[in-house]
């Protein structure tokens, strides 16, 4: 406690960025200095978030709520604050074009799922282009991504966000891409629908799918999708963990001209279910049209506009502190050990391909990438299920 | 473990409704048997349930993934059907009719705010109702709530599942009704709509409203909203959980004549956030709604349609496993406890309501619900703030 407050001077720390000089050190430079980390994050966590809701809480003369979580600063202000600070850092640690940071003018949030974080930035680039060219214009909207991408684009497109079924396009791919998605294809896709009077919308890219690992190629999807004013979203779910190694990084070359961007750190970065990270450039177009502030939620801090509340980054109001359990991975570990743990994973992948690669009842599908997923069909002797004709998918992690 | 095996013959506990036999127990006879409880809790939770994953996902031919949750029965049979059984068991509680229970033609399901709730029974009566009248008519539907209504159905409807902003009703209310929604004025509203042209859409009805705990009367406003064929939901978010006093539990009288009904067992029960209780009547409408079966996630169990995967009934994919701590609260209280505890709460209100009724620099606001909510206006001396002019909300729980 002593340091946390002598640093900061007391409970100025929860103010808006004050936190942030409590921890000033990225933590690529942690390394494995566990026992001094598991004071800060003990400090900062623990009684520091305490005792700073209660001095902001009660300058603001506001009484705080169970159950508020991270809903809104004054609630909570040093968790908020924790949040943007390890969203930041992720996204240092990413090497994500400033334009998506704190530190520039966009901005990070955790949230549960990649469902939710689709959804979220699907409403934007929906509510953005319907104010352009009129919400009456809605069933005219597409949406874009390939036969690889996530289901989630499709549920949270067709099913939810009130897009028309049949303006969800799943662009074919081949193993002539590596079941990527051709920039070309995109092209036709786009030109067809506006000459068929529709209006194109969103882009989903993938880093590494769920079926094959494939990557899209950023840099060229996005340039055509700017072309023609869609918003582009890159789900790096599972693969884009990796990128925080210098020599994956190269697979999210591209991603400056994206709008969001988002990885799972509970897919491979050692944080438990729930932890979902989704970084914006756009903060405006995410905070239009997710925010609601009714006569029970006002206070002084959100009124004056010197804070952010991370209610008005999703779905839902209420929500919980993930940012704490990430925090402490980070900080545990530091980046070195996680890129020695990813390595690791991918140095067993490669091992294992190794190994069925000289084995004939098997066929490598899809080899380019890395990550730690490897896809090989297998060549059965007995009549194949419908499912096992399709592609065996051996995960390792 | 012995216990569990020798009653339901091993790994059977896993199959379609095998769960329910190894506690066939209502909760309302459990008391304080809190010795017994646990050994239950630990035997259904811990080693039963990873025990019955793995006989039922190798008989299934399936491998389990780490953080697939209760996203498919597949994935955690045991898992998905302890949330069932908890499902039934607070809708027992509840006295809930038997259509929204797995006992009848409905079911409950565990989530995590009112938001995502509300959200989805909205999609579900969006999908419903454009099926009928033609997707090309969605900017005609209309969503009724009161102006003491949760701001999450506004969330839902204006800026999410993409219901025209026109298209929000948040009817007035008064001191003369304790804040409760008039069916007379839903039925003019309505009305009016339908002269319009515009299609009227879902309802929703509120026990226990945030500003001053009021309470709809959800008969009569279920009859009009029925003449109509209007979807009505029941948000009883806080003082739903009261309902299982029998003292309390007409103000839930009507609930027969809804569409779906929802509580926050975070709220009053005990239970960490997040842990939301929505129950439907129509599986049907909701799982048309919300579910995606990708190749990637296709099962025999699944395609046999024997068993229901938690992910069609949810926004995401994903979910956590939320149905054991609720299993916990319950178990190893029982309802009469957990009905001492309430009533213990909603004691100390009424304590509290007498104090300031004799206080004359203090009003009575709503006074009618013998909830743990008190509503009072503090007739300030000084110059009154913005928020301090509008209501002082003491909230006890």
């Amino acid at each position: 406690m002593k340091r946390l407050w002598s640093v900061t001077g007391g409970a100025a720390a929860g103010r808006h960025g004050g936190l942030r000089k409590v921890v000033p050190l990225p933590p690529e430079r942690e390394g494995r200095e566990r026992e001094r980390h598991g004071v800060d994050g003990q400090e900062a966590s623990g009684g520091g978030i305490c005792r700073l809701e209660f001095e902001e809480t009660r300058r603001n003369g506001e009484q705080g709520r169970r159950g508020e979580g991270t809903k809104r600063w004054i609630s909570s202000p040093a968790a908020t604050e924790l949040e943007k600070i390890v969203m930041d850092w992720v996204g240092e640690m990413l090497q994500l074009p400033k334009e998506f940071l704190f530190s520039g003018n966009g901005g990070g949030v955790l949230q549960g799922t990649t469902c939710e974080a689709i959804f979220c930035t699907l409403i934007s680039a929906r509510d953005q282009t319907l104010s352009r060219i009129g919400r009456e214009n809605m069933k005219k909207l597409v949406v874009y991504g390939s036969k690889q991408t996530h289901r989630a684009l499709q549920k949270a497109a067709r099913l939810i966000a009130g897009i028309h079924p049949y303006n969800f396009r799943a662009i074919e791919t081949s193993k002539s891409t590596s079941f990527g998605l051709s920039p070309d294809s995109l092209r036709s896709s786009i030109c067809a629908n506006i000459e068929a009077g529709l209006g194109p919308l969103l882009l989903c890219a993938t880093v590494g799918t769920t079926s094959t690992t494939a990557i899209d190629p950023l840099g060229s999807l996005s340039e055509v999708a700017n072309t023609y004013g869609v918003w582009v979203h890159i789900d790096a779910a599972y693969a884009g963990c990796a990128c925080i190694c210098p020599e994956f990084r190269h697979f999210m070359d591209g991603v400056e001209a994206a709008n969001s961007f988002n990885l799972n750190a509970h897919k491979w970065f050692l944080t438990t279910f729930d932890c979902y990270c989704l970084w914006v450039k756009d903060l405006g177009a995410l905070i239009k049209s997710l925010s609601t502030t009714p006569e029970f939620l006002r206070n002084k801090a959100t009124d004056s506009r010197e804070v952010m509340n991370y209610k008005d980054w999703q779905i839902t109001l209420s929500r919980r502190f993930r940012a704490l359990k990430l925090w402490f991975v980070l900080r545990s570990n530091g980046v070195a050990n996680l890129r020695d743990f990813l390595r690791s994973h991918i140095k067993m992948a490669k091992l294992f391909e190794g190994l069925v690669e000289v084995d004939k009842r098997f066929e490598i599908v899809a080899t380019r990438y890395w990550f730690a997923s490897r896809c090989c069909h297998q060549q059965w002797e007995r009549k194949l299920t419908q499912m096992e004709k399709l592609m065996t998918v051996i995960v390792i992690t």
